[in-house]
């Protein structure tokens, strides 16, 4: 097999066969091919696509890449989630303990955040002596310990997805539903987990702009999942606005904090119950969506929730005093506040916009190397449907840079829209497969 | 601007403006992309295409990212020829001499072989002591001296076609029409032409399959060199069998010379003869083609396009005594006669299987550092529509070594296709533009 042929098969649009992804994807990882001929043969399976065959051969080839984990020694099932990426998602931090407060095993691996997509492991060292580089040994003992454990993916799994991703980011090949759908099945697979439940964002804010694209993203992954035994579910959740009111490793750590003492409701909120329902009818402990949610609802009422993540935070290593004291996480040293300078309705947020203004606080990187401004960040009060009058207050926004916070401020004024007349309030929840 | 963005743009099958193409090849020429960016906008370009006015930019960026070459000093007009690249095709051995012989002053720069495609280069060096390696300066001097130089295309021009070729051939990207055409154009505006013969070729031995690929590009080149001020006709011709019936460096200078000693007609004369016209029409030498042909015609008959040749081959450090003895030229130390295994007619020719039958015998490189054996190759006796007699001698191997010839003669046997009936001939002037 030579890799030239392989490439030439793709650019004519023509389906390769499962040998034939086996051998791109060991001579990516054993490296007897070159970068140039691996992006160009990314660049033509980004335009002329993989069938779903191709996508689950690709999913598999990837995970089988690096190491492949064995869960089955914690529980039968051990379920994941994972959120294709969005402004003000911080699901993780509110589903999980919710979760793993009624005894089912969660052992998530999250990664670093990219572009205005924020990252889990970054949100969690938002939390002072917070460690989330477990071993998978370290993980496994945790979660048989308190039901819990969220680590940093490792080096060691889904190893060709790494260099993969690493070149798609600088050859304009990131927009590939193909591609996106085994980087991630990729990992979920090899992480040894029996069920995932995936939020597909759409929206403004979202790789995936329109309903059409967001669906055929999760038909790809409920799948892959089929195909390879992990049972699959996708919410399309909407991202016209940021998902929650703060945008930012530490503020985002508050507003998990504060929807599980109770304090604080919407669409956030909505949308971590609605996951975590899902994950309880995949682990068997919810016989339907509904009861999983009255589940849930009755942990977080008791504060058992929170408890869980105070347990969970004190287990890896982090100060659980930051629950009831917010002063204790990273604060930047400036802020500035937003005021609306006209009246009426806010009708539309460009979301990419605000997250991009939220990289510029020193939020988020635009490159893997990037320092990020744990402290940093926006907070946003208004949502689309609301009324909003002139002068007040609509925001804030937090760097060490009061320049920063200034272009950051400009961004944001452009990027929310309002009108005379109340537009309808969008869909959180779009469709589940 | 940004290569990433310009990629995507290209990706999406959006148009690239002329600042984006210029952005793009002086990115490839300082080196300030890397070679996997280059090759993912390269796949980009060869799946969703340029249009006319891009492949134009294209080729003049590639034209001014090196040397460019002013021939004024020699005459108003000085005309080129160049050919696709096909089996048997050492038409300018022919052409160029004839040409020159009427005083029109003919300066060619040529490549080296690589695949099944032999290269004038090449074929030059099979002459003991001929030197190709001149300076602009040392050819045009020549070219005032005796009306013709043929030259090797030097380092110097089209700077930027060097680094893009060379990841095309590894990367799957080849076989593009405005990649082709702007490869070529833009090393033909470079050396100073004022005008240029384009011989396209078409069928099984070549680039271009079909006849409607062929004209896609034909007519892309002629634009190209009516923007570029560069008067251009693109005659379309057949590569369905080899065009001569010598394959190899010092057997098709053999069966060129045979040609311009008045002994030897078919289809490599009558291409020769054509091409040559043209490019009197285009020096204004000749009114129109027939015309020129009638001129070539008469220089042959009379001798006159043998005594160019010899006093070429003086000129450039060579041994004109070949011209007169074929002995002196290198020859392949193992021969192989092919008989035929049945009686018909000669019904099709897998051409490019004949041509990578040459390569195996030595006779072309499959990478640019191969070397090549000057004296090996094939020689075929039959054209498509000949009658065969079953036991009667259709060809001849010649390599350095047995098995080679051994693995040679299958290879042709397969590609040679026999039928009780005659079919019809092929056409070898297909269409002009």
């Amino acid at each position: 097999m030579n890799i030239i042929d392989l490439i030439i098969k793709k650019r004519d649009k023509k389906e390769l066969s499962e040998q034939e992804i086996n051998f791109f994807i060991n001579s990516v990882v054993d490296k007897s091919i070159e970068d140039y001929q691996t992006s160009a043969m990314l660049m033509a399976m980004c335009i002329n696509g993989l069938n779903q065959r191709e996508t689950s051969d690709l999913t598999h080839a990837i995970a089988n890449s690096g190491k492949r984990y064995d869960l089955s020694d914690i529980n039968d099932l051990v379920v994941d989630k994972h959120s294709t990426g969005g402004v003000a998602d911080t699901t993780t931090l509110i589903t999980a303990p919710l979760v793993a407060s009624l005894g089912v095993p969660v052992l998530k691996m999250s990664g670093r955040g990219l572009g205005f997509s924020g990252g889990t492991a970054d949100k969690l060292s938002a939390i002072p002596g917070f460690n989330t580089n477990l071993t998978i040994e370290e993980a496994k003992k945790q979660v048989k310990d308190i039901n819990i454990a969220l680590m940093t993916q490792t080096e060691e799994t889904a190893y060709a997805d790494k260099i993969l991703y690493s070149l798609r980011d600088v050859t304009g090949t990131v927009e590939s539903k193909p591609l996106i759908a085994s980087s991630i099945m990729s990992k979920k697979i090899a992480s040894g987990t029996t069920g995932v439940v995936l939020d597909v964002k759409c929206g403004k804010g979202a790789f995936m702009k329109t309903y059409e694209d967001a669906k055929e993203l999760a038909k790809l992954m409920v799948n892959i999942g089929r195909f390879a035994d992990v049972r699959t579910v996708a919410v399309i959740s909407s991202m016209e606005q940021p998902l929650g009111h703060n945008i930012g490793n530490a503020l985002e750590v508050i507003e998990a904090i504060e929807i599980l003492k109770g304090n604080l409701k919407g669409d956030l909120f909505e949308l971590s119950m609605t996951l975590g329902a899902h994950m309880l009818v995949l682990s068997k402990v919810a016989k339907n969506v509904d009861i999983g949610y009255d589940y849930l609802m009755k942990q977080l009422v008791a504060g058992h929730g929170l408890n869980k993540l105070r347990e969970l935070i004190a287990y890896q290593g982090g100060n659980p005093d930051i629950i009831d004291d917010y002063s204790l996480l990273p604060k930047a040293s400036n802020n500035l506040e937003i005021f609306a300078k006209e009246s009426g309705y806010l009708n539309s947020v460009d979301t990419d916009m605000i997250g991009k203004a939220s990289v510029l606080t020193g939020a988020g990187r635009l490159k893997k190397t990037d320092e990020i401004d744990l402290g940093a960040g926006i907070t946003l009060s208004k949502r689309i449907g609301d009324y909003i009058e002139n002068g007040e207050k609509i925001g804030e926004i937090f760097s060490s840079s009061l320049e920063k916070c200034e272009q950051a401020k400009e961004i944001i004024e452009n990027a929310l829209h309002i009108t005379e007349t109340a537009p309808e309030k969008p869909t959180l929840i779009i469709d589940r497969f």
